[in-house]
């Protein structure tokens, strides 16, 4: 089938009304009605082709909210009329050991990214969520549980499972000190999910200015990290910082704030990091850790987790018109927390 | 009492005989005479104030194995005419969690080390094993397993134990993967320990000419890391890495090695590394830690397990006045793989 959508043609052209076509349904495919796509900054780095890797057209989106409405015959995991969710990938090998044990994420033979990844079996571009409907194969679609606000489910499916995940792994929990660094996307939500998890929660922030947001998104306090005593002060006094900070920065005023055997775990910043002093890491058996999405089953369980706790992102309504717009205040990190496209405002026959 | 020693009285001294002063025998501490003591590159950084704490004189040596000679009252590990050895350090706090975990080695009010420290009663500086005799807390006194040779064990106080922690710590075993970089005192015990430990061995090189000494060894295989072809084939084939390159160099082609979930520990650089690059650390979930030596409880079960085992240091015996030649050739790499002072060669009265 047809249907709109929005696309950008080059590196250089704004996002734009297009018409893709979606497959046909396989028997264990899935046909989803878009409601709502949260905007995350990888759409803006594969749109312009920051990793060199696009390939146009190239229509974002992976954090898609929306609605069954048909299903092939082998699906058993959905129904018409089901609210469902689709995240980061659509497909994976399904036979490797990662993807045996739910972590389909980390696949031996590679994710299919839910947009600029290639389908299996006819090798041809995958298209994201900034378009009307979505076609996905049955293991990959998540059930949006009862309750969870549609709207502001979406930032869930990225940026929801990348903190998650993180927090799951390295067991944050009541009593746990979990440090977050940067009050982004991605840092708002590690906030919220680790308070939801009973966690004492510290936002790290070389400013004094974020406390009030901190605090309002249910942090227990904020650390001023260009305060050199209160860094000293705070010397060893977190089991898990999850480092959003999506640029190259320093990481070595970190280090010493984690306890012994504790862990660092980066989920922002894909490229260099500065120079790594050893010292702290080896005096306290310190860990450094990357992390990214997570698996089906741990979305599964963050989506309901989410809805259990009434946890949401703080978003930003837009229309599909103003996604260049939302383009640029991203860059400036205008926006609190993260833009989630109306689909509504897409007609149905864009291009 | 007075005891004979070598000493450096400045940062461009040689070492040379020095007459010491021994505490007397607190009621739980332990005389030893010492037999043997190993070098450590350690030594020869502290003699020479490269890292800016050296209290001269500095008495370097904390790879001792000696005989008891006398013991105090309260004394109830160790008796007069035990093989006994001691380590890099001599005292902790021994309340807090760490030094109740045995952890010792990572005590929250900082270790006591074996020479350069200050001791917790009086505050006098720490003299180590370039000496004929010294005087260490029943607690901090390890067992010198029957069978294993005298002469050899020294090194493992400190290059054993600090390969030997990290293999404990992220589970080497049978099967398991293990790869090794840098092969000098501390590479080449990592490979002794995995290799006993039935885990599987590569010494990650950047020349194929280590290759008869990784074998030698006991290794499984070298792998030539200047070869990208070798390189790309081992991708996600390790489950453990020990680095034990004690200078700033580039650690980013070994992580993509690192299986899913594998740690990466660093244990001979204490210092800063090459800007690190965080893609594979994120696609993998990879991690990066240090480790630094062990507690005395692991100190004593790596003592028994090379006795069991028969597993130990290559050693090159040198006499007390062959120590400054020593370090020369240290500087150098040019030791196969550890210097061992045989103490009989030091005069009971030198200075």
């Amino acid at each position: 089938m047809k249907t709109s959508s929005y696309a950008a043609q080059s590196a250089t052209s704004p996002l734009a009304p297009h018409t893709i076509e979606r497959r046909e349904l396989r028997p264990d495919d899935v046909g989803i009605e878009i409601l709502y796509c949260g905007v995350c900054h990888s759409d803006l780095h594969m749109a312009r082709n920051d990793w060199g890797r696009a390939m146009y057209p190239v229509v974002p989106g992976h954090e898609i909210i929306g609605r069954v409405t048909a299903v092939g015959p082998e699906v058993i995991r959905h129904k018409v009329g089901d609210h469902v969710a689709v995240g980061c990938f659509v497909d994976s090998c399904q036979h490797c050991d990662q993807c045996h044990q739910g972590n389909e994420h980390m696949c031996r033979e590679i994710l299919t990214e839910t947009y600029n990844g290639r389908d299996r079996l006819t090798g041809e571009t995958t298209y994201g969520g900034y378009s009307k409907h979505i076609v996905v194969k049955d293991d990959f679609v998540l059930r949006v549980p009862e309750g969870l606000d549609l709207a502001r489910a979406a930032p869930l499916l990225c940026a929801g499972i990348t903190t998650y995940s993180p927090l799951r792994t390295w067991n944050a929990g009541p009593g746990s000190r979990v440090g977050v660094v940067g009050l982004g996307g991605l840092g708002h939500m590690a906030v919220k999910l680790a308070v939801g998890m009973g966690a004492h929660v510290t936002v790290l922030s070389r400013s004094k200015a974020k406390e009030a947001d901190a605090l309002a998104l249910g942090a227990d306090r904020l650390l001023d990290t260009s305060d050199a005593g209160a860094l000293a002060g705070a010397a060893s006094g977190f089991d898990l910082i999850i480092d959003t900070v999506p640029v190259k920065h320093d990481i070595n005023p970190y280090v010493p704030l984690l306890d012994i055997d504790a862990t660092l775990v980066l989920v922002g910043q894909l490229g260099p990091l500065d120079e790594l002093f050893t010292v702290p890491a080896i005096m306290g058996r310190r860990r450094i850790a990357g992390s990214m999405i997570g698996g089906i089953p741990e979305t599964q369980e963050m989506l309901d987790f989410c809805a259990r706790q009434n946890i949401l992102p703080d978003c930003e309504m837009i229309r599909m018109d103003q996604i260049n717009e939302a383009f640029e205040r991203m860059e400036r990190s205008d926006v609190r927390y993260r833009f989630v496209i109306d689909m509504a405002s897409l007609p149905a026959r864009a291009g």
